[in-house]
C-alpha cells in the first residue's frame, strides 16, 4: 500500500552522527580516550542515554579508562559501510541539484553520484563531470550501477511523478529536496529534508527567545519603577 | 558559556511541519475538514499525537465534526509569524551557497535574505540579484536590517570562526550546512543540516531492509531443501 511517509529517521541514529561529529573533533584535538559522560556532555546528552543507544547499536567498548575514540569511530563508520561505496542517483539539475552533484564529501564518504537525470540533460553538461541524462535513461542507469538510493531535486510539481518511477525502477531509499510528502510503498524508505522548515524552525525559536527576553524586560522596567 | 550545540529542533515542532504539509496536500485535493485521527493517519503518527501537539502549540479547533482545514493552517501559520518578514544573512557564496540563495521558497514563506558574503565578493556577483559583500561589511549589513537569524554554508574549516562574527555581531540563530559542530553561547541556537549524515541515514535503513530481506530469502531456501 502506498503511504505518506513522515520523516523517519530514528532520533537514535541522529544522536549516532552527533556522537560520530563529536569523537573526530576530539581525536582532532588529540585526544585518544573519552569516558560516555565526556562524550555525553559534548553532545548535550547524558551518559545513560550515550550508553543506551551505544547498545542498541550493538557498540561496544571497555569502559574503565574510557572507550577509545579510533575504536568508537571504527564501530560507528562500520554501522554505515563506509568502506563499501554506494551508488546514487541524483534527479533534478536546478540549482539545488548543482549544487549537491558537486558536493565533494558525498564521495570522500563513499556515496558516489553516478548520474544526474533531468528533463533537459543539457542544462548544466558542459560544466560537469557527472553525466547528466535524460529521464529516458533512469531504469538503465539504475540496473547497471545496482542503484538502490536516490536524492530528489526536482521541482514540487514533478516531485510525486519522478518518485513514482525511481520506485518502478528498484530504487529502495529516497532523500527528498521537494517541498512535497511523497507517497511511498511501504518498503521505500523516504527523508524528507525542507530547506524551508529548517530555517523557519530556527526563526521560531529566535522569536520566542526574544519575545521572552522582551518580557523579561518589561518585568524589570515595572519593577523600577515600584 | 560556549557549548556544542545539538540538533536542537523538538520533535513536537517537526511534526508540527509534517502537520502543515498533510494539511496543504488535503486542502489542494479540495478537501475541507479534517479529524485528528485522519490527519495522524495521513502523518503517519496517531490522534492523541496531534492532539497533544497540537495542544503544546496551543492550536484549537472545534472537534465535532473536525477541525477546519483553513482555520487549522492560519493558526500554524501563525506560530511561524507567517505574515511577518524575517530578513537573513547567507555567508559562503560556493556552490551550495549559491542554490540556496536562489531558492524562491525561502522568499514565498517571507524569509528574506538581505545580502550574501564570501571572502571572494565578486565570486557570483554578475550571476544573481542578491547582493554579495565582502565579509568587512556583515557587521553594518546585519545592524541596518536588524537581522537575527544566518545561514553558514562556508567550508568546514572557517565555519567556527564565521560562527563566532556572527554571534559577536548580534545573530541569535544560525541554520549551518558546514559539516562541523558549532560552538556558541548559549541563548545561540543552531541547526545543523549535514547533507552527508541524510543521505547515509537513507543507505543505513535500505542497507538494513536488504539485508533483512536476504536473511528471509534464505531461510525459505533452506525451508526448500528439507
Amino acid at each position: 500500500m502506498k503511504k505518506f511517509t513522515k520523516n523517519f529517521i530514528k532520533n537514535s541514529l541522529r544522536r549516532i552522527f552527533l556522537y560520530r561529529a563529536c569523537l573526530y573533533r576530539l581525536k582532532m584535538m588529540g585526544i585518544e580516550r573519552v569516558f560516555s559522560y565526556t562524550l555525553a556532555e559534548e553532545a548535550g546528552v547524558n551518559a545513560d542515554q550515550v550508553r543506551k543507544d551505544f547498545s542498541e547499536f550493538n557498540i561496544k567498548g571497555n569502559k574503565r579508562g574510557g572507550y577509545k575514540i579510533n575504536d568508537l569511530l571504527d564501530k560507528i563508520e562500520a554501522i554505515f559501510h563506509k568502506n563499501k561505496e554506494h551508488n546514487i542517483v541524483l534527479i533534478g539539475m536546478g540549482n539545488l541539484g548543482l549544487a549537491l552533484s558537486k558536493y565533494s564529501r558525498f564521495m570522500q564518504r563513499n556515496m558516489n553520484i553516478v548520474a544526474s537525470f533531468d528533463i533537459d540533460p543539457y542544462k548544466q553538461k558542459a560544466r560537469f563531470e557527472i553525466p547528466v541524462y535524460g529521464m529516458d535513461r533512469l531504469k538503465e542507469i539504475i540496473h547497471r550501477f545496482k542503484v538502490k538510493v536516490a536524492i530528489i531535486a526536482v521541482p514540487e510539481i514533478s516531485a510525486q511523478e519522478v518518485c513514482d518511477e525511481l520506485v518502478r525502477f528498484g530504487i529502495r531509499g529516497i532523500v527528498n529536496f521537494a517541498p512535497v510528502l511523497l507517497k511511498t510503498p511501504g518498503n521505500v524508505i523516504v527523508n524528507n529534508v525542507n530547506l524551508c522548515d529548517e530555517l523557519e524552525s530556527v526563526i521560531y525559536y529566535v522569536q520566542s527567545q526574544l519575545k521572552t527576553e522582551g518580557l523579561k524586560n518589561i518585568e524589570l522596567l515595572y519593577r523600577g519603577t515600584k
